[in-house]
């Protein structure tokens, strides 16, 4: 057997571990009773444990070697192998001891995070906070070193491979120059109509339920290859060719549900899109999470909240809950949808007041990586940033620094993926509407096929296998910049003229 | 490390794998997206291997001698012992090639079985039978040498820890003697009374749903450590403090669903009831699969067509439905709910006439594992045996010999527990009568507590400490014999008096 074969091989029992860890980790949010949960850890470390022997496995170091030497291969096995030697040097960069006491203190942290965030005591949650700190700095050392890093774009690396500190602070600058005016204006432009009143409800879960699976079809999702059930928190995961979105219903408010699902159906359709041949192999997976957060946000926010959807879906919502009237007409339900306020939690932020939040936190976790600031400082400089970027003051560190999970669980480097993957959203729509001269004309008929092949052509089907920026200048002419974002906000949320 | 504490270690792990394949099992038959069915059957396969791996470790071999010299042990520790030794005996009894050889046999003739049974083929059946019918017998035969026991019973050990053929056939013989001339009685006691219409549906799913919860939680079904789902086929399953079954619904008969979701409970009870400190452990697991059978059977036969049930659930009934009238009295549902009928299909029978479908197979099971009779000649020796047994003749083999997977999919040794099961069923509830002269007024009212609490120390708790034969003695004050089940069965279903 060639060296790539084993290589492909032992990738694909990494995949099958994979896809098990994935539909037990789906059934712990969205089936498992709470009884469950001490077996279910258990079962959950020993899959990890496993997966994690067959990663650092000895012989993937040979089998790399000789494979990259096959003149044979052809272009998507020699991706196949840029891409292992990344997983693989990625997985072996950390010392065991390392791996150990992050995952503790990163339970330890999680914990202490809750009960701070209940009763928005920074301070008790700081110690636990320095320690997870340190380790995922030291984390970003040994790997920075082995990949030639810097600490920061180490840790990135993990989340957007390839990515750069450099590329985003400019990305991020020009974005943060632009949205402090922007915001105020689209403020005002905005508060010269009257405020919708809020949609007479109850939406019954069963109505809900039914409409969300009627636009997912639309949208293109394979139900033979997934599922739509409900957890606390909505997500998209488990398995190759199984790719199972949750939401959860609000009987008051059926908009919440309904643009979750459009979301999740963005990140499964490139789930479910990934190039059949190379499913369970490192190249056919998705790009990274900027890429992947833009397929959630190009169906949610570029397609979604067009009027050419509302065209469409206003009759469908309508008929979903039996509702009529002015409010239920497709220009008013258009305003609704792209109504914008500044708030200090980021996930209720609309798409105008979102970068400001994830602009933040970019510049705050690099500052902490670097050790270029105290972390007891955090809280007075997240208020200050909060100032700056959005204009307003937290009142507390709840609806502060305390919101998000992501820095005690050990996140460090996720955040900007977020608002690079809503650039990246508005800069792919932008160019499939220009390839696809029917791709929005059909959305105003509930026809996605022709957005949905444009992007299964451009972006699902290629895996992983050109690194970003060349995914992105193959399929829309150029690297990411802010233009695009900045043409669409402004063409949305300013009155025309 | 003690040589025993590394055994319970080990097989701590073992139990996390299991329960991860358990739940993931439970998906396949109840949640999974039919495209995902290739990628799962990876999965499947490779956390079985790996498993399988854990329960042939060589360490457990020295460890096993060491700890079973150790002096030091508890009663309990020691029966743990002597169940890792039975279940590491037979893991190893088996050659590599066999297993292998075996597994593909299987999956070809199920296959191949559909198909016949599709088009009451049984000579397209016979030469994939014959593979596997070969490679069981000689399983058998090296499962025997290890563990000193005939081919069959130590086919039979899989199911039934201890089972001997010798016990069996007494047992059986003396119920095979009894049923015809019995069945023939009550069957004319039946025709003197009018046969019911069916009850007038539809019976919406939610409401039959809502009543099987409600059933479930009076019979003392713990929620925070299962679920009820629906699948194809209803079965008991999941994990360690994660028990979940699953009925399918008719909504023309709701009773179908109902008794159904009575019977899983019975077997949930029992392993939600299991010992909580052993529960990973083998001398935790149940005690064998006749054990198992009479949980349910207890709760279905014995506890819920009692004339003490019907009295508490009919006016449930009535309120899940709405319903009202004659039909839907305490006495007519009874009578409904032990109505008795010869059938060709074991899967539909009743109490009464189910032993002789049971009996039938054991007889020709044996006889084939023996190489007592040809295999060509099933079809001939099924048809004569039902009409000996049940005094009918299948007209095509697809309601005769073909109906049951057991056979294909390599489950010989099995078909005895579920009559066994019976009989042990009708000896406990028994002796819970006697020991709780609450249990049968309190069905009356919906507690099941005494009933339940009964069986909780005397067989749910216990796990596997004892063989099957000693766990029914100290429950019952005797071993298994046909008495009880007889008399239950003359009380039941032939006139008083």
């Amino acid at each position: 057997m060639s060296a790539y074969a084993s290589l492909s091989g032992h990738f694909d029992r990494i995949a099958a571990m994979s896809n098990a860890i994935g539909i037990l980790q789906w059934d712990s949010d969205a089936m498992m009773p709470t009884g469950a949960a001490g077996a279910r850890a258990e079962s959950m470390a020993l899959l990890r444990v496993l997966q994690h022997e067959m990663a650092v496995d000895p012989r993937l170091g040979d089998w790399l070697a000789e494979a990259e030497g096959d003149a044979d291969l052809t272009d998507w096995e020699r991706a196949n192998l840029r891409e292992i030697r990344r997983v693989w040097s990625v997985q072996t960069a950390l010392p065991a001891d390392l791996v150990a006491a992050s995952s503790k203190a990163v339970s330890a942290c999680e914990m202490a995070w809750r009960q701070a965030r209940a009763e928005s005591d920074f301070p008790s949650l700081l110690p636990y906070l320095a320690e997870v700190l340190k380790l995922q700095r030291e984390a970003g050392v040994a790997k920075g070193e082995r990949l030639g890093l810097g600490v920061y774009d180490a840790l990135l690396n993990d989340y957007e491979p390839g990515g750069r500190a450099q590329k985003i602070d400019a990305l991020f600058d020009d974005l943060a120059a632009f949205l402090p005016g922007f915001t105020e204006e689209a403020l005002a432009a905005q508060a010269r109509r009257p405020a919708p009143a809020p949609l007479e409800g109850p939406f019954p879960v069963e109505a809900q339920r039914r409409l969300g699976t009627r636009i997912m079809t639309a949208l293109g999702y394979d139900f033979s290859r997934g599922r739509l059930d409900v957890s606390t928190h909505p997500f998209c995961g488990g398995a190759d060719n199984d790719v199972r979105i949750t939401t959860r219903y609000d009987e008051t408010d059926f908009s919440k549900a309904l643009m979750g699902v459009i979301h999740e159906t963005g990140h499964a359709l490139y789930e479910q899109g990934r190039p059949a041949a190379y499913m369970g192999q490192p190249v056919g997976q998705a790009r990274g999470m900027s890429v992947h957060e833009s397929q959630s946000l190009l169906m949610e926010m570029q397609a979604c909240r067009s009027p050419q959807f509302l065209a469409y879906a206003a009759p469908v919502m309508r008929e979903a809950f039996g509702a009529s009237g002015p409010d239920w007409e497709a220009e008013a339900l258009w305003r609704r949808y792209t109504r914008i306020e500044r708030g200090f939690i980021r996930v209720d932020a609309d798409e105008v007041t979102y970068p400001a939040h994830v602009i933040l936190r970019y510049r705050l976790e690099k500052a902490l990586i670097a050790d270029a600031m105290p972390l007891a400082e955090l809280p007075m400089a997240w208020n200050a940033g909060m100032k700056d970027l959005l204009g307003i003051i937290p009142p507390n560190d709840a609806l502060g620094c305390l919101q998000d999970i992501h820095w005690p669980s050990g996140g460090w480097g996720y955040f900007p993926t977020y608002t690079l993957g809503a650039m990246t959203a508005a800069q792919l729509f932008d160019a499939a509407c220009r390839a696809e001269p029917d791709a929005l004309p059909g959305i105003a008929r509930g026809d996605f096929a022709p957005l949905v092949g444009w992007l299964r052509t451009n972006i699902y089907e290629q895996g992983s296998r050109y690194e970003t920026d060349e995914l992105l200048t193959r399929a829309t002419g150029r690297p990411l910049d802010a233009s695009v974002f900045k043409a669409h906000l402004a063409r949305r949320y300013l009155p025309a003229g």
